[in-house]
């Protein structure tokens, strides 16, 4: 089985994005180098990375541009190779380099891709994702990015999980930018 | 100036309470003896706590009685000893040991006690308070215990607060129990 993983920054008082969607309340700083390679590590894997329509609109938007090339050509170039996929009721095409669409049911669709040969699986941003998988509980792996801000208001990618989900605590890492990397597995 | 603590476990999804307002998730392992030896020494404290009507009214339904002293004799002396605030705007007394009842301003009666001569003060639960006092930079310390599960839904202890509020980590602590200890201080 491919393992299938979450990993999103948060701010301490849970959310991914605050209330308007914004997402930059996730930024290090620029200048820590341990975190540098460590979200350069990340971004250079080739698995599969996993989104809903929000974040994939978002992400579609920025990566296969020249300015996200002259910003970040290296993340840029991974975003843009790495096999994508896009799980969608509303869009009709996904445009992206490498990117298939998944218009039916989710977590029929995320048991066949775990089920398929091939490398890990990433979900990131994704937050309805995220909460359907979860209480299907076909997730295999956590990790987050503690970030130190609170936020006041946003979205959780945990909305609508009915049923407790009790994890086992696999790594913590804190970084002098202030961010804590957590992971963690569910407990079966 | 006398110091503002809050200290509260949260869920992974950011929460103090779940929607029911049970605080039951954040149990630590009681055989981990780091972790016990962590919260003894919390508890041990002779500085002032601060309640919002809830938590007070959970609080003093429990500390003061027979089943308290014989599930957490230690707990429940030094719970009983210390000098507690409630704020509230509905209750007309507090007839917990050693509590004084506040039902004017908040800010401008925690701006009057931060200058009062003392040891520090902490407040536990309330997140009614926690997040007024948050949006009034009277908060000088946030001390969470992030606790290894998802509840899916509760309330947040900040839940109003309208402009971000960046903090600058002071430490993190990883037990065996899977709780991850982080403190923090607010960026002027």
């Amino acid at each position: 089985m491919r393992r299938l993983t979450v990993f999103n920054s948060v701010s301490l008082d849970g959310f991914f994005t605050d209330a308007r969607g914004d997402m930059s309340f996730a930024k290090g700083d620029p200048h820590d180098a341990e975190w540098n390679a460590f979200v350069g590590g990340n971004a250079s894997g080739d698995g599969t990375l996993l989104f809903g329509r929000k974040t994939y609109e978002m992400m579609a938007s920025f990566w296969p541009t020249p300015m996200a090339t002259q910003m970040k050509p290296d993340d840029a170039a991974g975003m843009n190779r790495m096999h994508k996929v896009v799980f969608s009721r509303s869009l009709h095409e996904a445009t992206w380099n490498n990117t298939t669409l998944v218009t039916g049911d989710l977590a029929g669709a995320v048991r066949e891709l775990k089920a398929a040969p091939g490398r890990g699986m990433v979900i990131l941003g994704s937050g309805s994702i995220v909460a359907q998988l979860a209480q299907a509980r076909l997730i295999d792996e956590y990790q987050f990015v503690v970030c130190p801000v609170v936020l006041g208001a946003g979205r959780t990618m945990f909305d609508g999980v009915t049923d407790r989900l009790p994890l086992r605590r696999l790594e913590s890492r804190a970084f002098a930018n202030g961010n804590v990397f957590l992971r963690y597995e569910p407990i079966a």
